[in-house]
């Protein structure tokens, strides 16, 4: 007689990180983290001025190859920015994923304008690029250098590709949509610092690219982001918006627009700098964390871990259980099981068209993204598990 | 024959301070700042969630005797927030000094509503009461319970009097305004934390009150603010919009309305706790250094230090002279030199109404505020330097 199925994915798990507890994902400060700060500390150069946040930008951009990167406070705030600076204006629409974290949609809120939430597909959890062509080929009309929501009237401005738990999306489809539709992309790559694809780091492929370091993330600054991009007059912009849209002097105090306190503090970007110098060993040890998973769940019939799509290279942020559709059911027997036994497990986040805030936003079918939800476990991910 | 007025500047500073270079308002990291902060980094709690955070908003609620605090990310997000909760709504109108720093005036504007600006008075630097009530005589009727701009025919929905540098404003003369006018009332204390009108703490008169910790104010926590109020249910609906409106659960990511990613990290949260220890011990330093100014400008005519209006205790922020009418036509002299030889001074904020995104906002006459501007000057006021 076999096992039901908790107890044959709480016991692949345990194989994978031993008897627990784990949670789904714990930074780890083995390097430079503490002379860092203490530099900070003693320098008195904690805030928004100081070396080491001109240094998290110059590594970032170093790192991803992006000629540009501003740090920010999280990536929420390098979000709303970058949709600004795409030109987002109140009453646009702005497409992307119903299967994100909620932050992308409220970005496109703050900009005044209005969530469009297409479907994913199965691959690469991203962005669903052929039948989001399909639809917008119904929907969709070009009128001058834009495009136009024939059902709403307004204009759909950008689409934001999400690179979801690390694995690249379809960025060579996303952009030719965006091609054909006059599209600006804003790439929300908060969960795929170290993921590229075709050897180009994800968040260089749209105008602008957003990154988060919040504890849960690959790497951390406690809390922050980034937004990276290869265009300078875009990244000056995007540093002074982000900085109070001071204007700079000696003394005086001018502001020449509406800007925002978007300022990581060089004490936060301190802890950055030495995360990034351990990014490499991360990376390494979450892919082998992935490898020790997938073999390990071999033995458990009716799922799979999620694995880096084709031609890319996922950093794999936090490891993705898939269940069959005939299981499914037993998603949340499974959350209880493992929660209640030490392992941290989550199922992905309500998908965003059933929030309150976004259910009456336009949206096409989402059936993949439906089925997803119903299917999709996070596995304790920490790169210590693996070591 | 006499030295010219920058001369004599200079040499009053430097009798104070010595030799110099002397900042204008440098942190000081004495107490537990690296205890606490190694205590985060060894926990790995670094983020949004830990004791930290916790224990900053229990000892602030503690030290302003408000019922409640709400750590955030810095004081402009406390500001949009407490605004929001105000009922600040697109369209509305509010109140606020044309003498404070822009994020007074970027908060109104993330509300969707627009800043009007209100002149200032001498005595305090703060909110004109006498003259707005007078204005708001002419401008405003009551309709309902609400106080429209006749004018403009906009609600006017709020008032944010600021206590500059630390000394209180006119808050019971504000408090009668906002009864008459039916205001609600958010005191922008980000710049007096520890300074107290008849004894109680500036920022616990209104509705809500909202305070700062970016690395020039009297206590630092790199970047991070607070939202303080009496009222549970405020507190409980700051805790939630701020952090991004999840609705509590085990494993469920439901997010309920749109908030805001304005979570302060824990390791920021740890700097604020051993901070506000030392904070007693600041305000001491920092009364003497207004008492050793006083003392050395005598010697300068046409010159004085603002000192705390009667009936208040100032926590002494950022030390100001003010010239006399009569040589105002010198600050910048004196700015370029005492500048050019270390000691760090600057001019007040530029009017906010002056500024291009603000240039068009509705304002009463401005002549106090007018005035200030031409002829006040922030001093060194680093708590080490009356050591």
């Amino acid at each position: 007689m076999t096992s039901p199925l908790p107890q044959l994915v709480q016991a692949a798990i345990c194989r994978v990180v031993g008897p627990g507890p784990a949670s789904l994902h714990e930074p780890r400060f083995v390097g430079n983290e503490w002379a860092y700060v203490k530099e900070c500390l003693d320098s008195t150069y904690v805030s928004s001025i100081g070396k080491f946040v001109d240094r998290f930008e110059a590594d970032l951009a170093a790192y991803t190859g992006a000629k540009h990167a501003v740090a920010v406070v999280n990536g929420t705030a390098a979000l709303h920015v970058a949709l600004q600076l795409a030109g987002v204006r109140p009453g646009d629409e702005v497409l992307i994923p119903t299967l994100t974290f909620v932050a992308t949609a409220c970005a496109v809120v703050y900009c005044g304008a209005t969530p469009h939430f297409v479907d994913s597909q199965e691959r690469d959890l991203g962005l669903n690029t052929c039948s989001l062509r399909e639809y917008l080929g119904m929907i969709a009309e070009i009128r001058g250098k834009q495009c136009f929501n024939i059902s709403t009237g307004r204009v759909i401005r950008a689409i934001v590709p999400m690179h979801t738990f690390g694995h690249p999306v379809d960025i060579e489809g996303v952009m030719a949509i965006a091609r054909d539709f006059r599209l600006t992309i804003v790439e929300d790559a908060a969960e795929s610092l170290g993921s590229t694809f075709q050897g180009r780091h994800t968040g260089t492929f749209g105008l602008m690219g957003t990154l988060s370091f919040n504890g849960n993330k690959t790497i951390t600054t406690g809390g922050g982001g980034a937004i990276i991009t290869n265009d300078p007059a875009l990244a000056k912009r995007a540093k002074h918006l982000t900085t109070t849209a001071k204007v700079p002097h000696r003394w005086k105090y001018v502001h020449d627009e509406v800007g925002y306190n978007y300022r990581l503090p060089n004490i936060n970007a301190a802890i950055g700098c030495a995360q990034l110098e351990q990014l490499p060993n991360f990376l390494a040890t979450k892919r082998r964390l992935f490898d020790l998973y997938s073999s390990s769940f071999t033995e458990v019939p009716k799922t799979s871990i999620v694995s880096e799509p084709e031609g890319c290279r996922s950093n794999y942020w936090l490891q993705t259980l898939l269940l069959d559709e005939s299981v499914a059911d037993q998603r949340d027997a499974i959350l209880a099981m493992t929660n209640d036994t030490g392992y941290t497990t989550r199922p992905t986040w309500s998908l965003i068209h059933w929030l309150p805030p976004y259910s009456n936003c336009p949206r096409m079918q989402l059936p993949v993204a439906e089925s997803l939800e119903k299917r999709l476990i996070n596995l304790p991910s920490s790169p210590a598990l693996a070591e």
